[in-house]
């Protein structure tokens, strides 16, 4: 397995390149990443689906491409995971629910055009929350440690990206399912800019704040992902006519210069602990050191975000599933059925209310982003290493609250989906038991590009994408 | 009185040929305005407010402007009357309601920026029903018959043209409110595209369906009023970006080879009086002796209109009145609260399932727009001439539904509502007892320009716009 290995570890611009030298084929790629899966995928369960021969077939192609001198890009050639909520041809698309058992749609999602038009190997189906919504767990495990909360709803994305049984994923984001994962597995994870990737074909958690976006392991090959899957898609009717731009363009021009906003009565509130708070410290030093501009911001609007996003999803995800619900209503599991239909409750001026107020959030961040010049803010992204999978819903010991690490998952994610601003989570570090830590950069509206310039300035100062999952396969 | 009469009785156009031929002044056009309002308001009271004082002093400075060769355009020194929802900087601003008495803004809403801007004289602030809405009666009055119901919302603004005593008039359209009153007014009024004109500084009634447009005599002085309030403003989250064109560009290039579609099914149904139908299809021959190509249509949807527009408006006007009810509850018409306090028990989902039948009708119509290349729909303005108002509210006569005038006036005006598009109600004959009849245009998205040609040229056949209504002051 050593070679395979080998070739499972590259990242996607290092795997693009032995592509091109001729020392790997696609072939290789994916079957070395086959191999991986089938050595990972008793213990860590991270897809749903893996299409293997689909796969092959594609990279034989992807190679005779290549020979013949037709290059799509970074991705060709190159497996990645697509979450089990993106619609893909012929390929089984359940969302983790027993309502969809078998349902193979006869077409695409967007971003799954987009990926096969770039070149890409679809290698399976990621696994996640049923309808990308936490009322369930899946089997899924991290190989960080399989006792502990791997993340989500883009559980499997990041747990296949962890375990190398992939070179990039996809995921999607509604309250922080891409940035979450991102965080836990020692990840890359981009929400963009709402109205940047497409969101067509992906079955909606709540439209108006769900966005589609990449897992990776390192901050370039986020970007080119990011590059081969934006862009607007008239089929999406929140998709927005913006260029897309080369994300990896001026990626290592540094960050001199550049103002970045630190907020600390909400993003750095009691509830983020000791290891987590010294980790984006860590950080907000290491780019002052590398040139950055270190701004104490202050924004008590943070403080209503949750109450006006949570308003918003249970209406949005209710006004979804109740047709659903009415016909297979004994198909979903218990806790997910209630999660999406509490919000059958909600009256529509409460709805109105929370979109107002989503109007304000917005209009105070972008206010605040303009006043200070800001080219991002700095953050953790979860206020907690994983916990144990027994303690997610319990209330924390080190706070008199009550709150719970999922209650905790969602504090610092939540703004950007409200604000529709791009949010990046990566590598921050470890606690000392070993457990990744990630910080989160939020940009201005349109700009990913400066913030995969500030993560890849980070990375270049650290390791830490390089430290491998402890787990021993037998 | 005859020479003012003479002067009130010029359509703005002719207005401002006589000021610019040196035949007329601002101040002689606002001193006859002014005469005609003293003459007229007591039987009528269209105005709720006459800032006599400032008008005149506002057309001594437009003379001057004149005279020194500042050229404003077709507007400059003409008497205009804005409805009482529009705020105007220290003039009073009461929307017909107890609530609102004695408020006097401390700024322009956009359309009145604009109104300066383009030169325009503010006659009056024109009543309106409250807050917008049918809650209550005000004590305005008809000039074709004092018995019988003026139009509404825009009531005032209505009266005013058809007493002459202004030469155009702002009005608002959340679900007929121009259209519906120029029918009964004889008047052309012009429901633009959503977008089109800013609402910033109008008090809402529902902001997804709200519109502001201009009621005049003749076709292209409406055309010159659009052009003056038209433009993107970044003050208004609804405001489009999109170039203002001259909209009188072509106003006389006659309808040969335009496609003009007619719906038979629903807007043509039951509940159309003889009088309004025989008119209706007099439109539609005349139009296809000018050259005009007659289309029969079919569009479905149409069906679902009402109750989709009814859910979206009631959610949106409950929640602009929720806070002021809870304060000052006490202070409504009891008819007007219960109209805007009901939407408190719609719930999110139900506003959400409107939100998505809005989509499908838009993408309904779009599409039959498109198939049939058509350039308007032709349809009645309101199904009715103008009741008596002791029948306004009882079930007709002549059917057998149970449906009043209320209900009917809504049957044809709320499609464009729902769906942006922008639609035009211009004068088409009288019933035997000399009541005006309108018709409707419904038009293509940002093309206003179309609607006007088509009514222009109608206008140069008839002389509808010249009949005064019966009424002899005293």
């Amino acid at each position: 397995m050593t070679d395979s290995l080998d070739l499972v570890n590259l990242s996607i611009s290092e795997a693009a390149a032995a592509l091109r030298k001729g020392e790997a084929t696609s072939v290789a790629l994916t079957e070395a990443t086959l191999a991986r899966i089938d050595q990972t995928e008793p213990t860590l369960q991270a897809y749903a689906t893996i299409p293997a021969s689909r796969a092959l077939a594609a990279a034989a192609q992807a190679d005779r491409e290549l020979a013949a001198g037709r290059d799509r890009g970074p991705l060709h050639g190159i497996p990645i995971g697509v979450k089990d909520n993106c619609c893909t041809k012929g390929i089984l698309t359940e969302v983790g629910s027993k309502v969809l058992a078998g349902f193979a749609p006869d077409y695409d999602a967007t971003v799954v055009e987009k990926l096969y038009a770039a070149g890409a190997i679809i290698i399976g189906k990621t696994r996640c929350h049923e309808f990308s919504c936490g009322g369930s767990e899946p089997p899924t495990r991290t190989p960080w440690d399989l006792k502990r909360f791997p993340g989500g709803s883009s559980i499997g994305s990041g747990v296949a990206l962890a375990a190398r049984s992939a070179f990039g994923a996809i995921g999607t984001d509604t309250g922080g399912s891409i940035r979450i994962p991102a965080s836990i597995e020692n990840l890359v994870g981009m929400k963009a800019t709402f109205g940047r990737v497409s969101a067509f074909g992906v079955v909606p958690l709540a439209w108006s704040l769900d966005h589609v976006g990449p897992l990776t392991r390192r901050a370039r090959d986020n970007a080119f992902m990011l590059g081969a899957i934006a862009g607007h898609d008239p089929r999406d009717a929140n998709s927005a006519r913006v260029n897309v731009p080369d994300f990896t363009a001026g990626i290592d021009d540094g960050v001199r210069g550049l103002r970045l906003g630190i907020e600390r009565e909400y993003f750095l509130y009691p509830g983020v602990t000791e290891a987590v708070r010294a980790a984006t410290e860590a950080v907000i030093s290491q780019l002052a050191e590398l040139g950055a501009e270190i701004i104490e911001v202050s924004l008590p609007e943070l403080a209503h975000t949750r109450e006006t996003l949570i308003t918003i999803r249970m209406v949005e995800s209710a006004s979804y599933h109740r047709e659903l619900i009415r016909e297979k209503g004994h198909l979903y599991s218990p806790g997910t059925r209630a999660t999406l239909e509490i919000g059958q409750a909600v009256l529509g001026t409460q709805y109105v209310a929370a979109l107002r107020a989503r109007e304000r959030f917005r209009a105070a961040i972008q206010a605040l982003f303009r006043r200070e010049n800001l080219a991002a803010l700095v953050s953790p992204t979860i206020p907690v290493p994983a916990p144990l999978l027994s303690d997610v819903r319990k209330p924390r010991d080190d706070m008199d609250t009550g709150e719970t690490p999922t209650d905790g998952f969602v504090h610092h994610v939540y703004p950007a989906n409200l604000s529709g601003q791009p949010a990046l989570s990566a590598p921050a570090g470890f606690t000392p038991e070993g457990l990744p830590i990630g910080y989160q950069l939020t940009g201005r509206p349109f700009d990913e590009a400066t913030l995969y310039r500030i993560a890849y300035a980070y990375e270049q100062t650290q390791d830490w994408h390089e430290r491998q999952p402890p787990l021993v396969y037998d």
